[in-house]
């Protein structure tokens, strides 16, 4: 069994029949029917008007939504550990034609608003130094811990005072809603986000991401994010399979589901770790003290998962499993003395 | 019945078939094990050893591919109907960080060694000018034309002489060689093509084409594209189920079978309204002069197509159909009074 | 004597005198007392509000200019032997992070509003194709022409209506506005010019450009500029030094005496070579028919110009000539057989 | 007198006449007699052969010469305090199109081999993160400390081990090597610097900074930054005013004697103000503590400097300085209370 990563699983049954029903002509690029229902659907789903898109990748996503809200000049204040700074090999530089991330440091992969206030405060106002145009703070964190909608709308009243703009890399932002019982609004433009990455493949998706654009600058944003999506070559000429594929997610709550399943069985797994834990156990990720001794007797027992550094390992819980199907690893991570 | 464009059709049955093989656990973006046989499958259908990747578009695979070949400060000599020139928003400029797109005139979207040798000569070798590093070539052309091996051949002595790259833009490439009849290597690397991209989306897939690299500099070249990949967000986390879909199409020469099937559905079609050709038909495009009540005429009885320009019509085949399956719309050309 | 290019010129001698009284301790980058007087000066001299910056080269300032006006899917329609088109490497497209120029042909290197209106109507209103958003105009034309207030007037009305920016490139404005006659406001804003490329450097200058905005936008246009001139690399820490020789040549109307000198040169030699010249002269440059003998024979008597293709000459005047100086030349074209 | 930055001194006496003499016709942009002895004047002064350029700022020297050791996708290491950092609006990210700079703490703004091989370490070798392709030091530092030989060649040996390019930022460099009294070469080629940007400005210069290429690879590299040097609109029209002041600080060692004024003025007040520095004194920069009334009151009897957060105070010295001439300063902080 393994728990490399969400990436790793196969599509979601649901998913994969919306791909066979989507299996028949219609016009290339956005502009078949599927595509058109995006915008109504999300706009369903976060009970405001917004506008959405599908582009190949969460990288994608993030770069494009991050070059909507700053310039080339400009930087993106976001966690150090965060994807956008290690493991995007740059990506937002090169859809904001170099723009800088500026990277803080905090606990748990999360960004706070004294931080970033800090951070802020020791910009000169003058043309030699890069001013801060953005903030992007990830749902739920690499460290699979969540922000509170309070939280998120803490950070985003730093970036309203300051007139930065708010993206969310929502990778797992299905996980964290799971997690939290919220409205998906209340994670995102009631607490001030602007756009959002709002994630499909790791939650059960074959490719294809949302990107979803709230507030007052949705249009002309989603228009120039519709330069960069066809300039990065993200404008796929059957995209009818994304757009039915994302639809597919949003339908009967189907994200919601899912992404309830992979917590269950992370909660699961962590309450047979307890002692264990580097971090608290929020979505469907945890983070395990393991000796190399231990993480190989695991592996032995058909287990897979990656270290994370020396002493310790990464464990992704996924859609396609719950509390009940990982009791094979609980019970060996129990068993170990 | 439409005849819009290859993008417009469903997916090949052999090639959902091969997702739903492909649909279980492997390792994420390009670590699973049908991306792992890409190389091989391309080296034998090119007999000789190449590099192959996936990436999700066309647009994507021209611009990384060109990125390999041309430095910001260079030039690209293509056809100025060229599908980079007109069809993809400057995502070459995207990609190659600013190169300079050459266009040059040319009967039916095709160059000629000689328009290239002449462009050539203009170009100052001062660092005032923009030098030109690389020319593109498309195959089939955008009005259904295809280059002979010798074509290529010329072309690429013209490169080699210049100390320019060679690529070639194969969205339709398995239309031209069905039309030809030849090894696929005598239209590549045995030319002097040193980067193809290889379509598979108008020819039965659904997300996914391929990028092959020959010769010498195919490894320095595929690392360095692995790199524009990853930067320009097309590094799919389920890249199984793209390399799945390409490996399907070379699999008993199923592209090969799917474009002759939509190559006879055009010399059909062409045999039908010969005097109505704008260009001779060599793929799967059709371009004819067609009044404004012919086209209603025959939008009057399910034919859909695209206008191009005033008085004339592009009509384009595809895999799923062949001579019978297009009989109707034959029958109703020659119905035209 | 030299016609080369008035490049190759020394510095006049006032504005020599205004840096050696420039030479004492002020604050560095654009903060000095002579920078802060630029805004006011060109003001004066175009008998409205604009803002002004000095940059090192014309290059970076039509680059600039343009990245103002453009965005990086956007394009910008020019003539084809423009020098941003021919002569500046791609900086263009390097400053506007990858936009397009779209060049036109047309008589004496000048735009006409029709061919441009041509232009305009062969861009589809979709994300696959790349929308027009500034046109240059350059005064005088690399042949010498100047565009008449009239003419640039209706380019911007053009500009106007199709919610384009217009650059003009006035690397030798002060000869075109000394041709004319005309008040400089009457071939910029007033005729819908948004940004200006004011030239110095060929009319007596040694170092530094001035870049003019117009218009309402001119405050938001030169702060951007501002940030590019400093990732350009283009905000000298001695900044003094430049801001000294623009006022100096705005001082007295240096710039337009200048100006008329050059011209004046150029008159008297079209007159001593009416029968050859291949443009009318309106400015300091002159396009003669030359054959190789005639132009040995020149060079024998120790007249230097470049070659302009075969048959042809260019020659350049400048500032530090007038009608008597080059009365030698005069002679000796006369006396050609 | 002021103290706020070598920026803000004239241009000493030597380069004036430098300019002076230069001020005669000749070919335009690097095409005359100066720029042509740029090369020979650095091979000599570095008794090696190099290639060398002149271009208008530091910050465009800096990114030009790591544009040709980084690529787009690749990081350069270098001190979070470097100017390259933090004083040039991310200059350096436009230059190489998107490289990200890899920041690193470090006592006095010094880099040390071993910060760098940790940094190194936390890299993983995949697609996904960021490669090092440079390290960028400063000499002497933000701090006005200098790296010795020694300090520079292991730096040196970790870039060559790890296949790094290695770039001094030497805006400061005379001070440096005034400083240490050691040969140029020593700091630099010996101790494996790739590429120099050597100061001139700051030292006495009006406009102008060498950029110095050295070793193996100098030509190929000196031809690219040619290539980004036109791109960045740097390649000034009458560049030979810039190479003769360039010329003018080489001859007779005048960049040594210069930096020798500046740094005894430096080492002066040092003396006066030990128990006040932040930092040893090294070159032409001092680090005091300083009260808010302290400040006041130099300020007071005419000294003019900048505040270096709370408490502290920069001041610089300059060329035109020397132990005597600032001897009143040196008084007046002997005798704050």
């Amino acid at each position: 069994m393994h728990f490399f990563s969400d990436n790793a699983t196969p599509v979601c049954p649901q998913v994969m029949a919306a791909i066979a029903a989507a299996d028949r002509a219609d016009h290339g690029y956005d502009g078949d029917a599927w595509s058109a229902r995006l915008d109504a659907a999300f706009s369903d789903l976060f009970a405001t008007p917004v506008r959405a898109m599908w582009v190949a990748t969460g990288t994608a996503a993030n770069s494009i939504g991050l070059a909507c809200l700053c310039p080339p000049y400009g930087g993106i204040i976001c966690h150090e550990e965060s994807h956008i700074v290690v493991d995007e090999c740059g990506a937002p530089a090169f859809y904001t034609h170099g723009a800088t991330l500026m990277p803080l440091p905090g606990q748990g992969a999360k960004l706070t608003p004294d931080a970033i206030g800090d951070r802020l405060k020791t910009i000169r106002p003058d043309v030699h130094q890069i001013p801060a145009h953005a903030i992007s703070v990830t749902q739920a964190t690499e460290y699979g811990l969540v922000y509170t909608p309070e939280e998120v709308a803490a950070i985003g009243r730093v970036a309203r005072d300051h007139g930065l703009g708010l993206h969310m890399d929502g990778a797992r932002f299905a996980n964290a809603v799971a997690h939290l019982g919220c409205h998906p609004a209340d994670l995102t433009w009631r607490a001030g986000v602007d756009i959002l990455t709002f994630g499909c493949v790791k939650n059960g998706g074959m490719v294809g991401e949302a990107l979803v654009f709230f507030g007052d600058q949705a249009d002309a944003r989603a228009a120039e994010a519709g330069r960069w999506r066809k300039r990065g070559g993200h404008l796929l000429s059957k995209g009818r399979y994304l757009a039915a594929q994302i639809l597919a997610m949003l339908e009967n709550d189907l994200w919601l589901k899912n992404a309830c399943a992979a917590n269950a069985a992370a909660y699961a797994l962590a309450q047979s770790a307890a002692a264990r834990l580097l971090h608290p156990v929020q979505a469907n990720e945890l983070f395990l003290r393991l000796s190399v001794s231990e993480a190989a007797a695991l592996r032995g027992q058909g287990f897979d998962f990656y270290d994370w550094g020396e002493g310790a390992a990464r464990l992704v819980t996924n859609w396609s499993q719950d509390a009940a199907t990982i009791q094979p690893l609980a019970n060996a991570l129990r068993a170990l003395p």
